[in-house]
């Protein structure tokens, strides 16, 4: 039987980092729903995530993305955030949103892009510098949209000549996370399409180039957790990407359309070992329609119940089924993990913590939203400013 | 074996539908780039349509967008299409940007808001009656992002009774033409996501009520020349949104992805008895990348020798392989006709016409794109508004 | 709040439709894998059938599949199921493995295979008329794997033709079920590849013709509950062929591969009024590798599990927050029900059905399997005859 | 433009292998449909295997299946293949048909079934010396059905062990050539799912281990002319099974279900240096209900048409475009030696190899069919053994 009071251990040490730009307004190309309440500033941002860790007691890690949070100074803002129970985590490099990256950045056919795109990579490790973040996160827009648009294996050589330089300059401490996406935005073939690309590249790299799975970012079919045990077990798992998807990149809250696959793919990360700080656990979702700050925490929470029972999971009877060829008896401790209601456990794992046992109840009492529409009813609110 | 000069009659007879919002901008949710000479105004849309039926010969005809392209006098726009060799033709409502409208339109849980949607729906066939507009397409981004978000059944209910409400407005000429799509913008439950679902209410609502099929709106693996046979068989093709995809709705040019799948398209239309003017041949498109006339100039000409390539299939040979079980020789009767080069046929075709044989490159000798790229250099690009 | 002795009531009285076949051997193209004590006959599959039912105390009906299940006097087989505490119910026609069918058989461009194909159907209500069944159930394998290979569209007038045919011959009270699935054993064209087309010859057909949804047999990304929603609100679904995939017709056991998704599906069952005997509850799965007998019971249990937490849904609740447009509310109340260990209810139902409350404990405890790899151990075991 | 004496010459000096099990029976889990003519035996393939050889004039490698092409002296059968203008090529594995593989050959839980799996396999290269063979492939049918079922990292460390033995056992001039497929007859996780695992696995054996890209094992959506791309710049490329799909795996005819896909794959071929003999160009394709050799027939004509096509691409103007970020022009360039018929220039390097310009009239005309079905009319047809 797990033993419970590990199992508490573990949910309560573990790190759940929020996206700074899940709390600004997102969409689809058909339109963005703005909300009332949204931030206007990455402080106001770090305002409200600060309610996600305050709420949840996981949540004090707060992604960063240059340039939607750009500021003058990162260290002045690294403290704002320490004064409100949180720290800045991953940053986040975007390359895909100046008109000069209409055809690419880092594999660009132009060496002109090729630079101002590295040197914003380049910038980024200098703010991770300033904010004392471990891990750069790299996600390419670039690819093509029409088959002889442009020369595949030549943009490999240029997104490998990018990433070295990257590379190059990472202080030791600090990692390169590189994730991949099957397609969006682009729309015949992505330069990083599969975790089997980002993984040729990070194990060029060096140990500090890890790979990020986006769950969010792969085939209809694709096993996720296949693919997590395997980097697992390279030594090449950087971190994640939550967010939940019935279609493509839907990015909706993690856990809501597959909680089984979430719960399938933390139990690979318990069996490998996975769950400690080298692996960054972070959310990548957008709220389009539902409030943000609610949707944050109950993403938080499901990711604590998947993980909940990925800790339940008898090991032991399980090994047991496994070798014996018992396909039915493995399978069923599996899913007694799954089906059991961890609920309660997590409500004293946050007594404990000393929170409120229901974080969006409390949230919702809490007058946080409230407070925010009407403070933040003036000016412009954040967004992906696409 | 196929009596060419059919062949070239129906190639010149043929009627490719552009749609206005193809001139302006578009993207994704990650960045939309602008191009130089984009449409300000539909005045100028439809200046660039014309030049593209100049070039084709077979695209008189220029879809409107509903509030995009509103103006005071839909009288006078026809009046200006005309004078430029084209006509205006299916008005595509829009229920889809209005704040009211994020958790849906007429199928919204509020009766305000479905009224809202509705008038807008009535709206469209008001300016319907003043452009001279045949039909009414309506897609309805309508849906759910989260199980249990509204109820999937009362939402068909309130659909239902919009579109009634649509139809008994309709005059007797007017079609009512309904879109299907699975998912985007909702990415849990579409209101109309699948052929099935748009066929059921056309078939309640009436002869003047037809499907529409876009070519990007199915799931991996939907075999859509199979619905084009059904919905034939059914007397219920309204008609086409024409694009093409690898992945979801990539919206790229028609025939760039899959030639051999809109080859086979057209063939089931062609052997449905669907080539004549009750079917609406529509492009769909976003040029995201690419410059947005010569790709849709592109486009026409690859929906003409996909149909072409259809028109050639020896059909008395094609049957009696058929009827007589050989597999292979079946296949290879569609197979020739797929293989053979048409562009030959195609030059001469628009010979016939009175055009140049070469679309694109006549389109680049022209000077049009340096012309509206300095007549349009200032004022407000058109585009989607999301 | 749900009422509890009305989710017990409901769940004591959920029939739950278990396959002969599925007792039976099957595998893959690859490998058939034997197992140990499989039925040798018709008689042998309702033994392991009524041990089911001993089990769970809600699987009392057995369908059959002619010509496996073909035996030479069908009311003595009635009568020996009865005896065992089981009855025969939905007969499920056989057009796919004879010699004649590898071009089609209903669809088949020859009259005599034609005719052959139909004369089983109509033998299937003939034993129908035997065993007292009120089901036909008919899935065809016809299609074409290549484009071109034979007409669409003939086919569907081929089609149409046969299910007039049977559906003439019905008792009134006898039901016609028509099965679609996207490919499988076709690879181009399927004749009956969704519910569109399902749905389109049922209505013509008339009320006794309706759809059966087997879960495995949709595209990727396919929202299966949305289909059963509106079969429910045609009045058109039959009944259901329970399975689980991950990637195309799998067959694994119900609720195995996304139990997320099985409790989605009969929340609209039960929000849709169809969890009444209208709806044939049937299993469609193949146990190639794990034993037999123990995975059905799992599979009973699943269905059963979920419709427990469809039960359990706080309706009013739900209801409130639809209407009110609170997405998070409307979402959570779903959640609750399917985060609900269930487990406790269903011992306590199958302990006032005086049954074990863990059915796959007591078989195990039985002695059945020992006692049939026995007595099993000659002759030829039954399968799929492929 | 392309030197069109160059491009014979490649088409000219193609070899393209023929599998075995292709001229047997094969079939779906329905049903297998058996033909006439079949052949009975190794040497009965190679006759047939000579045929299409004779026709073709590029396909003189033959692939073996083992056991299902076991003999007693393989040198002898080498020497049979000899004397019909043919050889042996490729020694594929078998270890998924013995009853001790239910639940996995190399990456079951029990050291004696791996164990026995291993023999197999070091006994297909003594096999490889017998005949002189320079490729074994290897594919695994290894995975589990069920989550939990079993340790999905310990079956990798398995197959690291198993590989690595086999690996050992190889002489110089020998490969390993490890394929990948999403699923079936594994349908939870498949322990070589994709490109990156097979990858992984062949980095670490060596430069002898190599890569095969089979076409139909992909998920919905894969882009597999990047997996080539990116094979070719790792150095990692060892071959094709070529066949073609609408849904899984399904195992049409190549280029029978998307010819531009096949075009696009053989122009990365060309581009990356992949034409030479270091790649081996095989077809593994099952005809369940066309004839055979006729099929092969056509399916070796369809990839020297992709070839064909892709050698007539234009570099220079290709570049060009690309390098300058004209989207539409360098996709012309593309699809401009898409569009070309090239049947006429395969016409002609068939005229100067000495061959029928048209291989399937040329079979039917041979008598060939009516000959092995009277001669073969007796016995027990090849087939899976499944």
């Amino acid at each position: 039987m797990p033993d419970l009071p590990a199992v508490s251990a573990a949910l309560k040490s573990q790190r759940i980092e929020t996206p700074s730009w899940a709390y600004g307004n997102s969409g689809t190309r058909f339109k963005v729903f703005t909300q009332p309440g949204v931030p206007r500033s990455p402080e106001e941002k770090l305002d409200d995530a600060a309610r996600v860790h305050e709420h949840t007691g996981v949540a004090p890690v707060v992604a960063l993305h240059i340039p939607w949070d750009r500021v003058a100074d990162y260290a002045a803002l690294a403290s704002y955030a320490r004064d409100r129970g949180v720290r800045l985590g991953t940053i986040n490099a975007n390359v895909f949103q100046d008109d000069d990256y209409k055809l690419g950045s880092v594999t660009h056919a132009e060496p002109a892009v090729r630079r101002k795109a590295l040197d914003h990579l380049l910038e980024c490790v200098d703010i991770m510098d300033a904010t004392g973040s471990r891990d750069l996160k790299l996600w390419f827009a670039d690819g093509t949209n029409y088959p002889g648009q442009d020369d595949i294996r030549t943009r490999q050589d240029r997104l490998a000549e990018a990433l070295s330089a990257v590379y190059q300059r990472l202080g030791e401490d600090q990692r390169l996370l590189l994730e991949y996406k099957l397609f969006e935005p682009a729309f015949y073939a992505t330069d990083v399409p599969d975790w089997g690309t980002a993984y040729a590249h990070c194990l060029k790299l060096g140990p500090q180039a890890q790979v990020v799975v986006d769950t969010g970012h792969h085939a209809p079919g694709t096993n996720i957790e296949f693919i997590v045990a395997m980097l697992l077990r390279e030594g090449k798992l950087g971190g994640f990407d939550f967010n939940s998807r019935f279609y493509a990149d839907d990015d909706l809250m993690a856990g809501a359309a597959d909680p089984f696959q979430l719960f399938r793919l933390m139990y690979e990360v318990v069996r490998g070992g996975g769950l400690g700080p080298q692996t960054a656990f972070m959310l990548d979702q957008c709220h389009n329609i539902e409030p943000k700050i609610p949707a944050i925490i109950r993403s938080v929470m499901n990711v604590q119940e998947a993980t909940a029972k990925a800790l339940l999971v008898d090991g032991p009877a399980l090994a047991e089924a496994q070798t014996s060829g018992d396909v039915l008896g493995a399978n069923a401790v599996l899913m007694d993990a799954y089906n059991t209601d961890v609920r309660p456990l997590l409500a004293s794992v946050r007594e404990e913590l000393g929170i409120d046992p229901d974080p969006v109840a409390a949230y919702h009492r809490s007058g946080w939203a409230a407070k925010i529409t009407a403070e933040r009813a003036d000016g412009q609110q954040a967004g992906w400013g696409a």
